[in-house]
């Protein structure tokens, strides 16, 4: 990137601010997520020192929305129950005004899941977190990926991500080797992280729920904004798995390290660390 | 404590011998279980040396709760198929005579789990086990807890323990940095553990899988007494998470940790390491 | 093994070679598993090089086992959802070539695994993994074992994965301390491994989803044929598994090795590791 960048120290001080505040008062995490990252997702939730809830069913996920301090609904195994589930959670949320992250997962090919995601999309999701080609996909303008792979370069959604941020009043994340985070107006790039977050799985899964706890974190504040909050929860995230790397021998010991990094990390080791910068998107069309 | 507690030498005791008849001959387990903790649960049974089997769907619970050892049915994640699955194996166990556990998670304000924790309650569930939050809301006390968190004191909920306990013929388990164990008559408090259970999803869901091995292991036994199953297996579970924590540095090592620190503890080891102490509660009552 | 086998140097090569196409071009592994081991499986997958997608819904297995390069369909916790999907899903991967592995798990006296097992079974799966418990049920002479439990040992059940074998047309393996893989007409015996694979929940179904990864890797190959691809799975996967022990103490660390194991093994360390044979049937008979 030989863009004229400014890095953002302002991502990095709200970062730090974030992640003290949730560990003084864990935000309550209401996940709505896949089968396969469930345990992972709590635990790393657990790790930052936030308060996951894995309430999934018809009946109550309504209820549970609109108690939460924040709520991710992620589409990986999209069941029966749990479409009714997210349903219900999202117009809990909405009620009572909990923040929520949309992760629509290998949308684009499978039919089931991308109707869901277009009807919850319409709900104005406050923030939406993918791939790149998920992110096209959800836009209109791919058929989308392998599942879970990303098969487009973050950079590629960019134009696609800024669209659906301001059509949607969302913040959309982008990940990648370099994370993307837009509101529609500027945009953050995160270059932290290590290759190993993609071989496992849920690493990227979990990077919603966390996105939730920081949303979480921040509603008391006048000053936060959904992008700052996602942005920190992705610094903070990335960090940790470049922390964890540097122990790991694999993906294995990544995956447990990366837990011990994130209950580990505090507030003051960001700044000096963090690869961040933000842009005016007004800035960007004009390279 | 400043109690005038008499230490239990008899857990410890007996907690060493099922520990050595579980090894000789592997309870199995059957685990309805919130989809959150089935690989870690499965894990830790398969560790201490019992032998788990999640089966949850309707059509086989019933048949397969009347062959098992033990039955934990935990209530996290409780989808129709899971709560038809419950309802068809406390049938069966019951029908068997199948020891079983009933863990209430997070009941209170979540209506569906709520009311198939008192349907299974009037089912006389042998062993129960909770945070205090959920003990007081089985015995409708509270309004419960911030899903599974622990917002009350052990030592608030033993009243209603020792209620449940006495209404229903149930051993009542509430988990906290000092465990209690009642049967309505007296109880056991455990002092070992480590504050690092709490930061790992299914720490506390485990123990009730836990508890359901060391109730089948128990089954031969003219002796052992619930009470002596359940303290048992919250004893040598604890003592375990205390080896684990010693070499852990961090949520994620600590989960890893305390498979090896399960499958590696020997009967020989837990007397002198026990901080058990057994009233009646008549005595407390009379504090 | 006294036998006159003939240690088999093509299965080693082959497998070298296998696991360099895997890491060159990632087969999608399409997997409908139990959610026990559904985060390990995919773990599993990401470490050795595979694509995983855990698609398990109606309305979208079919579609997407036909896109795929290998499936799964492992019955641990068949859901009504999970049945449906996994009749749509041989459907699709029949009409598209994709080849698929059965893993009939704890069939025999449980009613609703077992009816849809043997529904699978007619759809001639190319292959077909389990304990040899599972192995005598699904050719119909024997009730079952305790769940997942291997209560026979895989010798006693070549005959029935030989008849398997021959009536569909399926390559057969059955897991023990000595895997025995049999096509029908030679058997291979793999005798690498560690006893700690039976003390991770997933440690023999993740094996599976390694042999749907390993037959997707197989699937432009000439020669290479499915007994190649399966006895390929299990001699890495087992491989594998001994170094994991090397460096583990106990159950919990060993599971954590397993995955960075599988990502570090190279296909030049295989044949000198190998301990496998490979004998025609008709030797055996004639023993």
């Amino acid at each position: 990137m030989s863009d004229p960048l400014r890095p953002s120290t302002r991502t990095a001080a709200v970062a730090a601010d974030l992640l003290g505040r949730l560990r003084e008062a864990p935000p309550l995490t209401h996940c709505i997520t896949n089968t396969v990252v469930t345990g992972f997702t709590a635990n790393v939730l657990l790790a930052i020192g936030a308060a996951p809830a894995m309430v999934d069913i018809a009946g109550e996920a309504r209820l549970f929305a609109a108690a939460a301090s924040g709520l991710l609904v992620n589409l990986g195994t999209p069941t029966p129950e749990q479409r009714a589930a997210a349903t219900e959670a999202v117009a809990g949320a909405d009620a009572a005004g909990t923040p929520w992250v949309l992760d629509p997962v290998a949308i684009g090919v499978l039919p089931v899941r991308t109707a869901l995601a277009y009807d919850l999309l319409a709900q104005r999701p406050p923030a939406i977190r993918g791939n790149a080609s998920e992110i096209l996909a959800l836009a209109g303008l791919s058929s989308g990926g392998r599942g879970v792979d990303a098969t487009d370069a973050p950079e590629a959604a960019l134009g696609a991500a800024a669209d659906l941020a301001s059509t949607w009043g969302s913040v959309v994340a982008v990940s990648g080797a370099v994370d993307l985070i837009t509101d529609g107006e500027s945009v953050v790039r995160i270059a932290n992280g290590d290759p190993l977050l993609t071989r496992v799985t849920g690493g990227g899964c979990a990077l919603g729920a966390v996105m939730a706890a920081f949303l979480g974190a921040a509603r008391d504040s006048e000053t936060v904004t959904h992008l700052d909050a996602v942005s920190s929860a992705t610094l903070v995230y990335t960090l940790a798995a470049e922390h964890a790397s540097a122990t790991a021998s694999g993906p294995g010991t990544f995956a447990v390290a990366l837990l011990d990094a994130l209950a580990d990390i505090e507030p003051a080791e960001i700044a000096a660390e963090a690869r961040v910068t933000e842009t005016a998107l007004t800035a960007e069309a004009a390279r």
